[in-house]
């Protein structure tokens, strides 16, 4: 059952253990793709999964580069592959194609052998569509939003409450964390708050806050930030809170499906503690949410999970028929949120927004009048410290005035070709020109916006203005601003929308941000 | 939005045309996993599939061997990336997920780009796990079907009736097509026969017939012997019918699912021009299928999908119970095949399941009794004398007696551990067991069956023998039977048929055989 074959390392990181075979070996040897097989190089031996390939002859077993460390083995070395055992976690993937509903162990099998990498590629990929196609029952997204906890690292603050906010997101221009912790951590509460970076956006509140401060920070640095300031903005990539978040996104990404939303959010909330809790649902035509409905039965979902996650949970369903404030770009909207704290900038929709979500958390420890009490702690100036201090422990500087933030030095506006009102605001439009400018990666790349839904527009006035720091991908950004039109100006009573001749596949614009 | 990068020929074969970028470069170059790019080298170019790693540094392109080739990089090229537009059949594969109805321009395209590598491992596994879980209506059925029709060769006879017999596997020892096809043609019928090599089982018809005769036949020769013997048995892997049979069955082995048993196996059938099918549904409690109602439905199923397509389609749900006749095995089943056309060995489930089937097939064509005829044409060695041609003209040596053909030279008896009537035989567990003990690639292994269901047996009688080429092989076929017990001996009386003490999980046992 067993058959030696000389080692061949191959220089080719696949993540996963995974061992080439011949064909016509795999079928002298019963080996077919992804069975798992015991490889056993002298007195070490690892578990593989087998690939079937023509690359590797006869007589070879081709050795990747993790596997290759786990058998410390040579070139010409005897492998002698045996069968192994199915993962459970497989047998779980194979039992969800099925339809089976899955326990908590299945689910953490699968997590953790994702992680371990004893997983391949197509296996997981199998386990998503799966998930996407049946959905998960509330039972079930307990249980993987447990197996993401219990993978990863947690957050031990010791404090009774602890408060947070997440926006669903698919907005451009939402800088409300920015703004939401140093209030909220001035009132008292504590809000240990992890962000994430752009995935199809423009900008994640981990980008924007960059630009004020270090956001790469360990799981007990920011334990010390929080200790001392109520707060912190930080990177949820960089602790290891729920790690498997970000290897179903990368399977989530190319097909445009996102069924874990509910595990990942609630998995990264649990992990730094969190009893209370505000989710914004942005809603709009082109936001993540379209409907009010949607929205409602969304928050619905949450609400129930929370209640057996034991996280007290608000939703609030706000206005994302358009970019929040002015700014677009994580430099733009780090300048747009300081300057607001500043009081130097009146973003009226912005501190609405802000101050509403920074309000019902304030009632959820138990005040009255949240709205007034955050308002209050904006235009006294306290949020402008509290973020400052912040800033200082996060180890930026805290006297950066909004000012000294740069856009892109090279811009060009883009200008209405009719007089009228701003019927409709495209952000998934707005969001994809800011990235050909070189957004995320590109702080500076931004757009500023002079007009929004309802101004009335003259004809050749600037809707917006485009800034990189590149004239290339500045013009490829412009080029595809006026084609795509994000910003339609017509009169009150033209009616149609859009004209469709295109053939049948479109591809469906897709939003994957949590 | 393009920016240069150095070329890096990596020597890895991936199928698709992939290209590696560093993590870095992506976000730089806005480029997500699976992202299709127009790559650039110098005058040629290509479309490639992102690939975001970190096994190649900053401003470097890994290039696989597809893209290699196609792009003739050398090391050192600069390579200019820019997004190309997505594929519609990756499009259609998204709206799969989404549970949208696909149209054949998109089965189509999702085919066709497969075939030609234009889609990656994790994409197809996507659309694969979607219609297992959908499942396909039968207008999808009759797309799919056509799409892998029209991605391969067909086979014009030039004959208004075509017959063909096919059955969906899953019980070992079947022979049936051996005799079917002698005794079908003996009566005057087309019947041009693909046929496949064993996938999890023991053997396939393709591995049986080459005992006899080479089955490795281009499109050409097998109508020249057609239409001089009016049959053949050719396998279905050299001929190029359908090839995207192989090309799904690679995905769905990993995962045990089988979405695709429908249009398989009508797509091979009208690439020959079949008009007539028989399909055998052996049914049991360890075959493929395990019940009446289960097969009643496929059959149903079948016959709907057949109108569609111009196929006129019967149904035979046959035992499944227990092996067909005494061998298990390439060598041991042409073997019997052999002798019972020689007259020398009587086999009587062998020989009523292939009259049965053989008979219907007649009947079909207009003829009444189909079932004594074809009973005649092996008493008086027409189907014998019939077999013998077909063998002389793909090749093979027309003398051949069953007695030349050679079993494992070692061998091993499994006797009963105590006395009573053979219960229940559990087919999965021969099969595995023959497998272990070499086959399918060794074709002399094999297992002869001494005692069938209901027969008595003495504590110590041998229920079995396994042969084998290796000593090796076999021990570890005689351990698994051993421990497996495949052939249950009980008093009638015997109610307890299983303990079970395991953990759940418990892979299922699961057979891919068409």
């Amino acid at each position: 059952m067993s058959r030696d074959l000389k080692a061949k390392n191959l220089d080719l990181e696949t993540g996963a253990n995974i061992i080439l075979v011949n064909e016509r070996d795999a079928a002298l040897l019963n080996i077919h793709p992804g069975d798992r097989l015991n490889a056993i190089d002298g007195s070490r031996s690892a578990i593989a999964i087998a690939n079937i390939t023509d690359i590797v002859p006869n007589g070879i077993a081709g050795v990747t580069k993790n596997l290759k460390d786990e058998l410390r083995a040579r070139n010409g070395d005897k492998i002698e592959l045996a069968p192994a055992e199915q993962p459970k976690s497989l047998v779980a993937i194979k039992e969800k194609i099925n339809g089976k509903r899955l326990g908590y162990e299945e689910f953490y099998e699968i997590v953790k052998d994702g992680l371990n990498k004893r997983l391949n590629n197509d296996e997981l990929t199998a386990f998503v569509v799966a998930l996407s196609i049946y959905g998960l029952d509330l039972e079930e997204a307990e249980y993987l939003s447990n197996a993401m906890i219990n993978t990863g690292e947690r957050l031990d603050l010791g404090k009774k409450r602890v408060y947070d906010k997440h926006s669903i997101g698919g907005v451009p221009g939402d800088k409300t964390s920015l703004l939401v912790v140093p209030i909220v951590a001035s009132a008292g509460l504590t809000i240990p708050k992890t962000s994430s970076r752009a995935i199809t956006s423009a900008a994640g509140t981990a980008d924007r806050a960059e630009v004020l401060m270090p956001v790469t920070l360990s799981t007990s640095e920011m334990r010390r930030i929080v200790n001392k300031t109520n707060g912190c903005l930080v990177w949820g990539g960089a602790v290891h809170l729920a790690p498997a978040d970000d290897m179903f996104i990368k399977i989530e990404y190319p097909l445009s499906i996102d069924p874990l939303l509910l595990p990942s959010i609630m998995s990264k909330k649990r992990a730094v503690g969190s009893t209370d809790l505000v989710l914004d649902i942005p809603t709009g035509e082109t936001a993540k949410i379209k409907t009010r409905e949607e929205a409602s039965l969304l928050v619905k979902d949450f609400i129930t999970l929370g209640e057996r996650m034991h996280i007290s949970i608000r939703g609030a369903v706000t206005n994302g028929q358009q970019p929040i404030g002015n700014a677009i770009g994580a430099a733009a909207e780090a300048q747009e949120a300081l300057a607001v704290l500043e009081r130097k900038r009146e973003v009226p929709d912005v501190v609405d927004k802000v101050a509403s979500i920074a309000g019902i958390l304030i009632e959820m420890s138990g005040r009255k009048g949240g709205k007034s009490i955050a308002e209050n702690i904006i235009r006294r100036g306290i949020a402008e410290k509290k973020l400052r201090q912040i800033i200082a422990e996060q180890g930026g500087d805290e006297k950066i005035r909004s000012e000294d933030i740069r856009l892109g030095e090279h811009s060009v506006s883009v200008a209405a070709r009719n007089s009228g009102r701003v019927l409709s605001i495209d952000n998934i439009a707005l969001a994809y020109t800011t990235r050909l400018a070189g957004a995320p990666l590109m702080k500076s790349a931004s757009i500023i916006m002079h007009k929004k839904l309802g101004a009335e527009v003259r004809k050749g006035e600037p809707l917006f203005t485009i800034y990189s720091d590149s004239a290339p991908k500045l013009a490829a950004a412009e080029k595809y601003a006026l084609t795509s039109d994000p910003v339609l100006v017509a009169s009150g009573s033209k009616m149609l929308l859009k004209e469709i001749y295109e053939k049948r596949f479109a591809p469906r614009r897709f939003v994957l941000e949590r």
